[in-house]
């Protein structure tokens, strides 16, 4: 809609810390005359000097900083909703980062409405995903706060024009210096890289971009055994013990990053339409998934399934496109909410050199029955089938017959000219 | 549909050479007042005797006996279509027993009608997948023919009870005393295990029961890389050079079980209802769907390739059910015809111990254009993203403010019971 | 499963005071060495003797007859879930007996546990839908009850086969003698309409068969305007009177059959698996459906409405199916539980010789907006369409240059067989 | 991507001889430095002055007129693929001006690359969806010509305005200065109406709005009835006589017009995201849609009808948004050319006061088999029932065994808390 061009006099701004947020905060001021900026920056898990960031936002010329750790909340009312959704965006993503910003963009509105701010504004470029993301939650939760998104107005269009620009206004650099190959993401559950040499997508990574897994090659030569244990779609323990979701998410990373596991390399469509490259770690996530796939279908039936196979689909695209503030993600929860009620029970994992193996699924809700399944005596009566087949096959049958007697009186292929013409002699 | 009581003279049985079709022999010489028995044999890649089969089954009472190699027709335009379908039924099995009897059944069909038999016959339990697969095809391609499943009628209900059966009878049998602990399915694509140990589904699979691939520990500790070529989504050649497509399938099963890849194991849903559990070795599957999965993402649109993510699974379920010689199979075939027209480059894997590794891949049609994706200066226009932000979340935006304002006006929620009354005001 | 053969002591039978159910009374005593019949009729809207019904179960020999009215439940949490979920089976049929026969099985199973039986039995034949739909509701309920389905098992194959067999017991015929052309159901839904003249799909149906329904020619020649009010999904009133489910259904009913609404022929296609034609009045259904449809579009946003729209056909497709209590049909109804939220307002429609007609609709949570739609001046920025269109249309026209380059440079169509070489020249 | 000013010498205008593109015409010429203005005016079954037109262009300033009647092409190629498709929008709108766009932006590039002009210009606003199917079929087919959307750029912003400007410029009015309350689309297919009191979903629109069609009303007290024959999904002729695309859309409009059919109203929902209010008269297309429906369901399989049925909405979605040449509509088109190689028949309807009445269908290929379908003696098997409820409700009664067992065990709803613990103890 048409930005009615009000006053702006204080700004939130999604700070992460780094030179491409910490530049906007002159920048605002500066187009803003004389605006507040107060920055939001949330702990999702990635790893910064936490200590030194206020000073950072408060020397870069932020009036406040606000830190939030919301990593409990990530893990369980975001990240484990990706685990029963089974949402893999375009088959692969594990959608890490796609699934934060919704929550650190309604962290942001928080605080804007807290503050009586009138705008917010983000770090994201004009090329992105990100900026979706955010905006669109912000169009959901606060759509009366004017948006901000400065990487696509101003003329900073490299990392050299940046610098400089922060240079000029004395905005400390930190270790900024430090040139940074790829463009990265990272929190609880994933590290992305993009860019450098990854821009081929003929080009291997190279084995030292990736900061969080070792690779299948440097995992140790043994096997690791896990169980994994879930209640209705959601882990709740290992082996046997109940975690809280953080300590879950932070045990099975370091078991899946040790042993080689959740790196995914792949060519992606980005929500703005052109095709980009990314590299993921996310060796929880792979672990996960794979378990939970798993117990679904010793207890789910098919038709359930198999719809919500599809709804993951869906699901994924949801998330990848910053959609998670609507209706129709809320309603696909609600159905799973139904559809795992008895997605209860334990898969154990061999974890070895890059592969999560599975090694048994068991479940107080199991719809296998040996008794059924197996080849010996049993309360299953074959002569059923006979009349199961008759019934199965039955459509097939009749449009077998009609199909070859048709062709057969017609010579071969019908003569589809004279067909209307024979109808109305019926 | 009904069996009409017909002179049954002639019967085409489906002959593997093991003990269960053997013996079907006899009986149905037995049963239906001295029938003749023409046995048709297919060879789909699997290991047997071939030399001595023929012996055999005159042996065991037929007249006579079909072989047919059958396996450059399975592997072109069978496999390599579940290939470029992405099958895999409930998200892993790729289909190897499955999409095979179709083919045998056809040939089944085939020789009946040569031979002018009046009914077809198969070894097939009560309990499985394949019966619905061998009379599916019957249906399909020659309902008149009658279908005869002895296996679902007679009393033989054990091992013991068939080897006493044939041994009754003097059928030879051959190594077959040799215990099986498993029941097996092999042919080019893959080798199937069910029954055993397996039947309790928190058993691990024994590394001894594995038969086609090395385990990944057993797998050498190097790395083994590979280009594989497609041309509109199917497989054409390995390294750059063309090869024929049970060629090219034997040399990635080599690679593949080599290097311990292509296991998987599942509890999965029979067409006949119940849940079962199956462990499977597929290697060059495994390779060839990884390999094209990513080739796609390069070259194929969101819409078409969202959509054909979806069919994959419709295809997937249509082939687990036999229902391949069917509209809708044919239908979906149809539109990836179209849609993989431009599905045509290589891709470089690298094999590591059970891990197929992405490590590039290229095409004349590709649809990543660096250009667009990098964080440079490009061709795209950053502000266009601000009026597609702005109409994307234009939706959101709107419901956020109609519902909220309601909510605001009525209190929090609204009150149901006055809205209706509401309404009429207006 | 296998029926073990238990000894049966105790069946309920549906009954329906009809010639199909009575004669079952005496077969069943007959077969099952005396056991103890007891009946259960339930009132879902059709007109029956209400009064004389449990005279003549007695007469043909039961113990005790159950009747239950169970309309206003049928109508509120069966019919109406019908209409928010917009389930039309192939388009067309709108469920009214698929819909019934759960609700009926339910309560024949609460009967057959309180009177400790061993066995329900039904009326149905083995051609027909309604056997799975009343075996598949005991299944899903009380798993242990024995089935019997005398008309799949015994002789008794025509009309004239059952009065016979009927006179030689004594059973009460009624006016069961007078002869129905048609196989008929009905209910506070619907009429149903098979057989006779029907069996011939080119037949138009004769306008004295239908029972519920003027037809439109008969119909008068003047416009009713009513106003239907809905609440997340569901009909609350009328012209802004709330009503009853039975009593707004009832309303309904009169006006569309006055004005000649509702008839619906069709061929489908049965569980069973053959084509089948039937002719069904729905009324105040075809009514209901209508109206929701625009609220609908008013008031949820595409994303939702357009998975929604692809859930109704799922939806009619288990219903159809008998398949009420499952995990699945629950599950799709809590995703409308949550999409159906702010589907709250009203319809204004004209009922005129067969039209429904749309001629308005409102809500307070109209997700449209005069101001956005018009064409004059509003808050809408007509130049972020250019963005928009921008980012909306850039893979086609990637797809576009990429494909045209490589077409120009090979010829016209790419030669495939240079392609794979080409590819490792790069 | 980002517009590469290049210099603009000659411009291809879709004209349509009304004042909104008769304006562009002198705005081009202003504002590209007196660029070449060529017009072309496609014939689609719009009423127009075709022997005034060239004229007009001219003394508009344009250097050339092209008129292209495209009927025949139209009709065939787009609008009998929309009947074959099924395709209604939001389950409504038969797309009668989103169809027209694609070919009529085809025509255009055509004469762009004929003339070896550099830009494409049309007049749609930039709130509507038109702008997006004129400018996605320009960067499918000619992505190097440079698009100008004038409306979205100038300060006209009136209808008072615009005819200020024309006047300024002595442009050629016409009857332009007679006020139309309503914006409107015609063609062979359709008319629609936007704007003036429709603006107000809540009003019903007036008769005399309508142009094509009759009322219900008005249409005469006697039933018209009428055979459709169809090959292969596509209409070929009425009551056993052939006719050529355009002279049956034009027999049927005539038809359906005199009956009162075709009318619908809705409020839809744009691509550029807001919902807007639309009424359209379809005759032809209501009666060809319905009446292939109906030939449908007894010529097609359930499993190919039920898929096609969620890709009508997928093809009616795809329509809608301009994406016409994409490989996703060309695929989905395969699709169909497969599944409806035997949709081959004819329906007999009645058309009466706005019902379109099923009154019989036929078909060398129907699928019905009265034999099977009925409720005498057939081929058909009762006893096959038996089996195939057993093995059809078996996952059923399997859940419904393992949830009750584990509810009663655990008390009632099992406590989550103690399943992870039970589970080991296995």
């Amino acid at each position: 809609m048409k930005q009615h061009k009000r006053e702006i006099k204080k700004i939130v701004l999604a700070y992460s810390g780094g030179l491409d947020t910490s530049i906007i905060i002159p920048w605002l001021k500066e187009n803003y005359d004389g605006a507040e900026i107060v920055g939001i920056c949330t702990n999702v898990g990635q790893d910064e000097d936490w200590d030194g960031m206020e000073k950072k936002a408060l020397a870069s010329g932020a009036s406040k900083l606000y830190i939030r750790d919301i990593r409990e909340e990530f893990a369980r009312d975001f990240l484990f909703r990706i685990v029963r959704a089974g949402a893999r965006y375009e088959g692969k993503y594990l959608l890490g980062t796609s699934i934060a910003r919704p929550l650190q963009a309604k962290c942001q509105v928080e605080v804007a409405l807290q503050e009586n701010a009138n705008a917010v504004a983000h770090g994201c470029t004009g090329k992105g995903n990100d900026q979706v993301r955010f905006e669109l939650t912000y169009k959901a939760l606060a759509p009366q706060l004017e948006v901000i998104a400065p990487w696509r107005v101003w003329d900073i269009s490299s990392r050299e024009d940046a610098i400089e620009y922060a240079q000029e206004r004395g905005i400390p650099l930190g270790n900024i210096s430090k040139k940074n190959i790829y463009s990265r993401d990272w929190n609880i559950w994933h590290m992305s890289h993009e860019g450098g040499d990854l821009e081929d997508p003929w080009n291997r990574p190279k084995n030292e971009m990736f900061q969080l897994t070792k690779s299948p090659q440097e995992a140790p030569d043994k096997e690791t055994e896990i169980t994994i244990d879930f209640e209705k779609g959601f882990p709740v323990g290992i082996d046997g013990k109940r975690l809280g979701a953080v300590e879950l998410l932070s045990r099975l990373n370091k078991l899946g990053a040790e042993n080689g596991i959740g790196r995914a390399d792949m060519v992606e469509t980005r929500v703005v339409g052109m095709k980009s490259r990314g590299v993921y770690e996310t060796p929880a996530g792979e672990i996960l998934l794979t378990a939970l796939a798993e117990l679904e279908m010793m207890t789910m039936d098919f038709n359930t399934l198999s719809f919500k196979r599809k709804m993951s689909q869906q699901y994924a695209d949801i998330v990848y496109a910053g959609k998670w503030y609507t209706t129709f993600r809320e309603s696909m929860d609600a159905f799973m909410d139904k559809a795992y009620q008895y997605v209860t029970g334990s898969v154990r994992l061999v974890l070895y050199k890059g592969n999560v193996i599975i090694a048994g699924r068991k479940s107080p809700y199991s719809l296998y029955l040996e008794d059924l399944a197996s080849f010996g005596e049993s309360s299953y009566d074959h002569t059923d089938a006979t009349g199961f087949i008759n019934l199965y096959g039955l459509a097939t049958g009749v449009e077998a017959m009609v199909h070859k007697r048709i062709d057969a009186e017609e010579g071969q292929a019908p003569e589809m000219k004279h067909v209307a013409a024979t109808f109305h002699d019926k």
